[in-house]
């Protein structure tokens, strides 16, 4: 049983405190405009934004193990809870908003289910190319959708050609006040994100600029609130403190929104595991994905059931967090406490927090998400891996955050069954003078006049056995001098049931031509394999131990006069 | 080009002559209570099967190459047709027969495509184990529609669950005429199924068996017409030649039918595929799979546009016709032509063939389809296999025949990446006086005290990389004496761009721990990868040709005093 105080309150020290504290101011700087950003992302109020950041991080102070994992609102979460809810309610409205935590209640049960079944590995259906390709589509996804609310007009959607649609159909509304703002807060953010670093030395530079966005919001605020007040902003902040509830009136909807919170799930959980992992390489520390699983889920629960919308841990926020000193998870918990404060006492001023500012913050955040450089790397190494980027981006971008990322993983499951399916065959021969076999096309080898050595480098599977199979009879087509043809099976990692009986029909069909089927090199699992299906018998006396006693056994005296 | 004369008739020699004509009438006897039977299960005209037989025997002479297959209906076909076709129309009317010929024509279309596109490769998606499980089940679901027919009262339904339903609610219509002439020809048929064989010696026997249900259908149609008119008969079948043409009127279905016509000329031509293999095999030849798609896609188009419902290659049909001496295609064209004669001549006496009876022939002739020795050896040797068995078995039976195979086909994917997502990975050590390194639990072998040798015994992808990564971190915890992990790489066929990232950032967390790491026997294509991927620079001298090399260079002195 795990304790219900955690271990870094049990074995809390007096000199963590300063850094703990310093960490939670820094970290609320950060967190307040990030939450009032992803909150418009996710169409729901913005104030809810600060509900959903507060109830993650007391949770995971309590259940998680990353001393510095910052849980809370993120972009591309936010970007999937508005793609799924906008269609079954419109943004801002009350059933809107109860649906967003319908999901994030969903989302966090299932991955409280996996983290019970230990079934982490989900995450690995999400391979790298895909990931990153499914992150900058979204970025685009936000940016484009984040343009009306900078330039001061309505309009929106979940697709690239719908926002498009809006933007062309809305873009006469434009607010010239609205604009102005919007568009002076993006340069001087985008100037200070890019240079702003190097205006202070070292780590505070970085800091520094990664505060920034807090400080135009205060500016901006005061702006809109003395010179320029119609121009759209926040409005009414409910105050005080929710309470937990169950969203009733929407349960309907549990069935529609099973498959959207597993994507979302699936989404925020690797996320939130790459920055742990991240964070746990740093200290040499390793991490329990299964209990960060738990952790997050309990988080997301926690969030839906204070009405608030899905949230991950983002590396940006958990780096600023680490590198302003946090030592435990105190340094969250601290947060959670001026995070309360702000959403008790601080509300009556964020009702002037212009929305075109807020749209600024968000483009500038995201903006760092839209890069290329795994696409080349998969260009480079591996086009199908290329091709499983550009079709998740494209996907993403045409058919939305949902859709894409299944098509996705989809694509990228397809294309390593794909690969697998027409596998890489070499002929052997021996590197002369060694007890070495290589590939005749790119080593300098000897070979036997009578004997063929085959490697199959693939597990052989339903999915390629008859192209194994042709691939053999192939090679041994018009080469009226061979007698013996050895399979050496050093690639083979596993066989089904498929694969078995096209090799014992291989084998009689080779004997029907006078040639004799060989193994060599058969690993253990492939043997037992062999062994359970009646076929090892069959070939008693024609396994090999390795390509050389195939090679001592079968050579001819003759072979040794060429 | 292909001459438009196919080369069996160019190259006709008169010898062939008795061999082909003595096939044709044996093939003839059992094609014509087959085609009526399986026209039933599809739930079209008996007389509908009877076109359905004659245009595939003539164009696969015309297109095809195996000498003695015989494509026509079939039951599993049959059967998909109907589960298909049912949704949108009432069994024996007018629509639901254009409809079905609408199938025929579209799993053609897709089949003369898969074939131009040398497409054959997709055959491969169904594993031995799915395959044997769908036709079982289909068995099961066959035997049991046709109990309502057995006994002379309506029912029926596509899945295992709604026929019972149907049998419970009908079985107080039953017919005592039909039920005693039913069950009788079933009884007779099992037993001359099971012992026909022993009554007359070797080949005849077995050919006497077969023919056996033309011989049943007769006297039942004699029983009928003279004691049993009230039993359920086949009644009016349409006479004289069809001619061809489109079923414009249900064209509108075309997009729904498109993945049941995909799933239907899969299943045909993998079961056509293994019949031309099998005869192939006999005769010592190889077959062209992309040209026999061809040819039975224009077979199954051209039973479409005469009317007819979608066809296949059978093994029984093929064999009898090959062992009744079939030399040639000719016997088909023979076949034909009886067939034709039949349609125009005989149908009047088709009107009073009891239904029951061919019921009887139904159940018999599936009853040689429930067979569960692949489930057995899949058991035996592959568990995962015996699943995707059970789950296609099971689904097959309560979703239908359509949604079986879907699943099957899913399972046995996601059972083959979820295999490759947990990798064996052994340790190496070397076994004394040799250069053959061989896994410390199964050999006993030598091993260096700071040096660890890890073989990977799987490609490296997104779906396992995770895993991999913290099985060597895993490995290496708790070994403080470790200097060198050394990863074998005989059993990675290909890794990809995930797999690439995870062994960069492997080498970094390593490098954090004090330890080198290092690779070893990496083949051609993974080297090729991690060059282009820019890792080999950073491995640079740190690859080993074989396990031997790494072994030479990574010993000490010391480890020779042990």
């Amino acid at each position: 049983m795990t304790p219900l105080v955690p271990s870094w309150l049990r074995e809390y020290r007096a000199e963590w405190w300063w850094g703990d504290a310093g960490a939670a101011v820094v970290v609320t700087l950060l967190l307040i405009p990030q939450s009032l950003a992803y909150a418009v992302v996710a169409g729901v109020p913005a104030g809810v934004g600060l509900v959903s950041s507060v109830v993650p991080l007391l949770i995971y102070a309590l259940t998680g193990r990353s001393h510095a994992q910052s849980v809370g609102p993120m972009a591309v979460t936010s970007l999937m809870v508005f793609a799924t809810v906008t269609r079954f309610a419109t943004p801002q409205t009350h059933d809107y908003l109860l649906l967003a935590s319908l999901l994030a209640i969903l989302s966090g049960g299932m991955l409280v289910v996996m983290g019970v079944l230990r079934f982490g590995f989900l995450a690995d259906l999400l391979s790298a190319p895909v990931l990153a390709a499914f992150l900058a589509a979204s970025a685009v996804l936000i940016m484009v959708s984040q343009l009306a609310p900078l330039l001061g007009f309505a309009g929106g959607g979940a697709t690239l050609p719908a926002l498009l649609r809006s933007l062309w159909q809305h873009a006469s509304g434009i607010g010239h006040e609205a604009a102005l703002l919007g568009c002076g807060a993006l340069i001087v953010l985008l100037v200070m994100k890019r240079h702003g670093h190097s205006l202070l030395p070292g780590a505070i530079g970085q800091m520094a600029g990664r505060l920034f966005p807090a400080l135009v919001i205060v500016a901006g605020t005061l702006l809109t609130c003395s010179y320029f007040p119609e121009v759209p902003h926040v409005g009414a902040v409910p105050q005080g403190v929710p309470m937990p509830s169950w969203p009733t009136a929407v349960a309907s909807h549990i069935p529609e929104l099973l498959i959207p919170a597993f994507f979302i799930a699936l989404v925020n959980y690797v996320q939130s595991l790459s920055v742990a992992q991240w964070l746990a390489q740093r200290r040499g520390e390793t991490i329990d994905p299964d209990r960060e699983l738990l952790a997050l889920g309990l988080c997301n629960a926690g969030a839906g059931l204070f009405g608030g919308f899905p949230v991950t841990g983002g590396l940006t926020r958990s780096v600023v967090n680490e590198q302003a000193g946090a030592q435990t998870q105190l340094a969250s918990v601290l947060t959670a406490i001026a995070m309360v404060l702000v959403l008790v006492f601080a509300t009556p001023a964020l009702v002037w927090l212009p929305l075109p500012v807020l749209a600024a913050t968000i483009i500038a955040a995201v903006s760092s998400m839209l890069v290329f450089e795994p696409l080349r790397l998969a260009w480079r190494t591996d086009r199908a891996d290329a091709v499983a980027w550009l079709v998740t981006f494209v996907l993403v971008l045409l058919l939305g955050v949902d859709t894409g990322i299944i098509a996705g993983v989809v694509v990228s499951l397809a294309s390593w069954i794909w690969r697998s399916s027409r596998p890489h065959i070499a002929e052997l021969g021996r590197v002369p003078g060694t007890e070495h076999f290589r590939n005749v096309l790119r080593y300098d080898v000897e070979r036997l006049k009578d004997t063929l050595l085959l490697r199959i480098d693939e597990s052989v599977f339903f999915g390629n056995q008859r192209m194994v199979r042709s691939r053999v009879l192939g090679a041994v087509e018009g080469a009226p001098a061979l007698r013996n043809v050895v399979l050496v099976m050093s690639g083979v990692n596993r066989v089904d049931v498929s694969a078995l009986t096209m090799l014992g029909e291989l084998d009689r069909t080779l004997a029907g031509k006078g040639l004799t089927l060989y193994l060599a090199e058969v690993k253990g699992p492939v043997g037992d394999v062999l062994d359970k299906g009646g076929l090892a018998q069959g070939f008693a006396g024609r396994i090999f131990l390795s390509a050389q006693a195939a090679w001592l056994s079968l050579s001819t005296p003759a072979d040794f006069q060429i």
